[in-house]
């Protein structure tokens, strides 16, 4: 096994906890946060910025690059790291979720997902063997289980099949994948079924994965129901492992999930809202096309210190969004994600002196403001 | 006066000079190339990334700035160079030919130009006055005279008129500037016409302006007529001062204009082409597109040593291009602009080595292999 989990400190407040991951391109600190290079690139950044940023490992996704360039291309390019030229850590999901949520006309059946392309309409099967060899041909540090997400809501009956069948993949995921340096996370499903999520974690935890993704949470359920899911289940996932609440980036979702015990997140939220033009500053979101910024001269966040709040003003990057200017959404981005970066390392810190609940709260006091 | 240029050589093969051109933002060596940043901002480029390939002056439009942001909100930010971030120095353009080209409905008379936004159709005024009044809003170091680009093909009497309204206007426009140190080059026009451009030339000269600006060309007739207008005009501009050819900066106009005098020039080619996918290269255009670059994991020009050459393919920036993903037109903008510039730095340095006509040579033995 190609990577290592080391917990470093478990807090004396709450559930958090302190870790390292130790994979063959690198180290990534626990709690973090992983941004999103849906194909094969973070949507306006270049590596080097990632890496100036502190991004210390990046999710890509399966389905996408299947569908283009294709995955065989990017194995003959060398891997996704050569191909895309990120020397850090990566995680590739399973497809899974994309398939569900993307494609066309897609079929179930235990065999797996067949679908059509939202590219071209082609057709195309995924199955819990196919994501694995996707996802070796990229070579990603962590490859995802193949699952099946319930939509929200979801009838406990499809619910328990949709658990069940994950269970299922999983261990044919399990069987079919060989890599040399490539890992295999299992995914917990159950949707808001305290029994089903318990049931699945139990069973998932049984196959012994070196980290557990916990999917099928934030799709469209309010956050109460989110955080008390994570409550419940993670009494059965092992303190050894790292747990990954897949989907989840929001800053106070990401507090949340902290404070009950993940350890990784992932999600378009901070680069998806900066190409809308909306900011998350330490007083909260910002609509910067508004109006309001025009003559703003102040940058984005007076608390940040990102290369777009140390050169640039609110007004000047209004007037690039205005202009459909593509260094406004370079910006955006670099600050969005700064924001998060720089959010999950006094995350770490605050863990690491006993003081999240206080940083929480005070955290809380001011984006709220 | 707020600039100073130095002739520093003159080549005993050819028309071509190796300037230096001192301004309150710093030094211009000539020839120079300047990247065209339209709405204050050079497309997809960071003003940091500008700065690491080489550029030492930038353009920018007149006719965008006044209707977005506004010249009174640049000024209010104080002034192009803080709005954007951008240390080095900055030419605008005049407005004129944005306003000739761009704008609709537009009504030309001694006064001025009467014209529609192409963005929202409102109805604006442009006079020589206006245009110094929003440059001097603009701050920025180099200024350029009020002037009527005739279109090609035009009648001799249409460019007469144009040519003699264009010194009316270069007078009024010295009349009304007034600036701490930013100054204005006088525009010579004249359309394809011999001696309209040598009277022109003669008139314009007769004002005293700091450096000239060679408007109407590039504007739809053929290379061999645009190099004779500029053989016949050139002897009629003064040595000691600066010479630039408006608009001009495919690789091979830039050779021939430097061999024929020229110092500074300007195009959104590099950065326009570079968004459909086409890069300059040693070995000529490549239109990184097409399907014959998928599998080709070579740079796009081997013999390049920018960010883009350095550290991605052809295919994974085919990919990007495919894919609709900034990064590739980031990737592509940085090269071709990096070509340029580093074409530009080799010109000055056959021109300091009397080896200009070796150099073209060579350069077209390959560029067109």
């Amino acid at each position: 096994m190609s990577i290592k989990f080391e917990l470093l400190k478990k807090s004396k407040e709450c559930q958090a906890r302190l870790g390292k991951i130790s994979t063959t391109h690198g180290e990534i600190e626990t709690p973090i946060f992983m941004p999103v290079g849906t194909q094969a690139t973070v949507k306006t950044m270049s590596p080097t910025e990632l890496e100036s940023i502190g991004a210390q490992i990046i999710l890509s996704n399966t389905y996408h690059l299947y569908l283009r360039p294709g995955h065989e291309l990017v194995k003959e390019a060398g891997g996704l790291h050569t191909f895309m030229n990120w020397k850090r850590p990566i995680l590739t999901d399973s497809g899974g979720f994309q398939v569900f949520s993307l494609a066309q006309l897609r079929e179930i059946s235990d065999e797996g997902v067949t679908f059509r392309s939202h590219l071209d309409g082609s057709k195309h099967v995924f199955s819990p063997e196919k994501s694995m060899e996707i996802q070796m041909a990229l070579g990603s540090d962590i490859a995802m289980a193949f699952d099946e997400c319930a939509p929200y809501p979801c009838s406990y009956e499809d619910a328990k099949k949709a658990m069940e069948r994950t269970t299922k993949w999983a261990e044919r995921c399990l069987k079919y994948h060989d890599h040399p340096y490539q890992v295999v996370f299992g995914i917990v499903q159950g949707s808001i079924y305290k029994d089903l999520r318990i049931q699945s974690a139990k069973d998932i935890t049984s196959l012994d994965f070196p980290g557990y993704g916990i999917g099928g949470l934030s799709v469209g359920e309010p956050k109460p129901v989110m955080y008390e899911v994570l409550e419940e289940m993670m009494p059965f996932l092992p303190e050894n492992k790292p747990r990954y609440l897949m989907g989840v980036g929001s800053p106070d979702c990401l507090i949340e999930g902290v404070l009950r015990g993940v350890d990784m997140f992932d999600c378009v939220l901070p680069t998806r809202i900066a190409r809308n033009g909306t900011v998350l500053t330490s007083r909260g979101k910002l609509v910067i096309r508004n109006a309001q910024y025009a003559r703003d001269f102040s940058p984005l966040d007076p608390e940040c210190d990102c290369y777009a709040c140390k050169n640039f003003t609110r007004a000047y990057i209004r007037h690039l969004l205005k202009a459909d200017e593509v260094l406004g959404i370079r910006l955006t981005t670099i600050h969005n994600l700064s924001y998060l970066i720089n959010l999950m390392a006094k995350i770490r810190q605050a863990i690491r002196e006993d003081r999240l609940l206080d940083f929480a709260q005070e955290f809380y006091e001011k984006y709220n403001s």
